[in-house]
């Protein structure tokens, strides 16, 4: 029935996601606070910053301040994103963060254009000119990322055989400069995907790429990222990205109604109630979920965070 | 992979989950204007009030006055919900509500006695009573609902076996009063269900008893309904009870963090991406989400209200 996996690695996100997108200023202590409480639950990922134009998301502006003032844990990889070589120069000069080299291909370029100004061919050539600078650099290429990969609100719905087509193309890329790729993330980007859809998607590039691990990067706009994960877990995926107490677009204020990554701590519950081992101590999470939502300032969508884990109340019971 | 439904039968539950749980009165005629509303759109089933003890359950001392102002429209069903004698004189002297006679049961006697302060034996004899009483008035047994099949925040995990068991004993109730029972609803009312624990339980189920429908009522306090709902589909259960916006617990407003049911809409818009049908045009629903915020005044925890459907998306882009 299932082929779940027994250990699953999870990169937060909600540091980067969260915070980019808060209509009002969070002050630089305030967001190294909640990323040093994540640091403490167990996560051995963290996306912290974005190193972006400030002028188009302000939110991002102290990104090197955010990377200066965090206490870093040992065992913990904090990362930050870029979009281009400026950005991966910053985020090198900090010498605090594990720089690893993503390929990133689109299955839109109707989004591509509107997120990163560029056409599908300026950004494969983008590509290859920034592998040869992570080489200089002597930084590895960690895997692949495809936006979009199950559609998109200016382009709709990406067939299956699109995806593992570019999943081709980012190992073809990879191979021009003698990498190897290990992982390829199938981004979510804009919330089209159902679990049915997961598990097409994820069976095909599976069945055609054996070798690489497969990541899901899942955004829970409309509600559907912890049945999308679950799917990836009947699949065996291994690999999540998530965001504490789903950071990252605000449902409940107006912000046009995109919603962040599918919650952690939710799927580190489901992950805990299935017996999959994710180094995160739920509770804590939990705990950071509610600091984030105090950060902000406005209620986040995480449901565990109200409603509780049952280790606790099995806890209790077994007290009584 | 699976064995999706082609139809799937929704139970509209908001109207009597939600404004049960709500902390201040809310007019008669507001409850009324979001059922008249969920009546246009398609839904088939929807329960809209209880009749229990208004010293216990004030939001539901305007019941009859519900029952009496609700415009019916034709083909669909109107329903309450009551736990003793008393209750149900009450909704068949409305003469406005289809009545069915359901018999209940409890997965955790722990539960029912905090929830009916009534012990298992007391609650098998009050069944019986029931069943009486409906097969005297000409009420017909639509089936049976297990109570906490999934777990209990009072006495912990409950074992397959044991649900098994308790369908088993429904069958066995029913027999005695000369009736078969078409029907079980297995409900997750504490939250404790997985996708994993819905695969084992429902399975079990279907294998002793192939000719029973299985129904799932889902409630969303840890954020695995739709997860646990889609593990459900896979099986090829077509009955879910559900409640628009998520109405029925209030994670936002320091209501103890229990929820309400699986959202309806959420789960419609599933169904809509799956192709499987069910009777329910989700725009219009999406409206009666916004209607049902509106009317208790706070956030409630639905994705697609906020998110929107992707029809319209597909819809503008075939446009452009």
């Amino acid at each position: 029935m299932s082929d779940l996996p027994t250990v699953v690695h999870l990169t937060e996100e909600g540091p980067r996601e969260g915070f980019q997108i808060e209509r009002h200023v969070i002050p630089t202590a305030r967001k190294v606070e909640l990323i040093d409480a994540l640091a403490n639950t167990g996560l051995r990922h963290i996306n912290i910053v974005s190193f972006v134009n400030p002028k188009l998301v302000p939110g991002m502006a102290d990104a090197d301040d955010v990377v200066r003032a965090i206490t870093p844990r040992p065992g913990v990889a904090y990362t930050g994103l870029w979009l281009n070589a400026r950005g991966f120069e910053r985020a090198l000069a900090t010498g605090r963060l594990t720089v690893e080299g993503l390929i990133t291909l689109s299955a839109s370029e109707a989004f591509l254009w509107r997120n990163q100004n560029r056409t599908n061919e300026q950004h494969v050539a983008d590509q290859h000119a920034m592998v040869e600078r992570y080489q200089a650099r002597g930084v590895p290429i960690s895997g692949g990322f495809i936006m979009a990969a199950f559609g998109c609100n200016f382009a709709g719905d990406v067939p299956v055989a699109q995806v593992v087509r570019l999943v081709g193309e980012l190992v073809e890329i990879a191979a021009q400069h003698g990498a190897p790729l290990p992982r390829v993330t199938l981004a979510d980007t804009m919330a089209w995907a159902t679990p049915l859809a997961v598990k097409r998607v994820v069976s095909a590039v599976r069945e055609r790429f054996p070798e690489i691990a497969v990541g899901l990067h899942l955004h829970d706009t409309r509600g559907m990222g912890i049945a999308n994960a679950y799917a990836g877990l009947e699949l065996g995926v291994a690999h999540f990205d998530a965001s504490v107490a789903g950071l990252g677009g605000c449902p409940f204020a107006g912000h046009g109604g995109a919603a962040g990554n599918v919650c952690t701590e939710d799927l580190v519950f489901l992950c805990d109630e299935l017996g999959i081992a994710t180094g995160v101590e739920l509770e804590r999470l939990v705990g950071c979920a509610q600091l984030a939502e105090e950060i902000v300032g406005h209620p986040l969508p995480g449901a565990v965070m109200r409603g509780g884990s049952l280790k606790r109340l099995r806890e209790r019971l077994v007290v009584a």
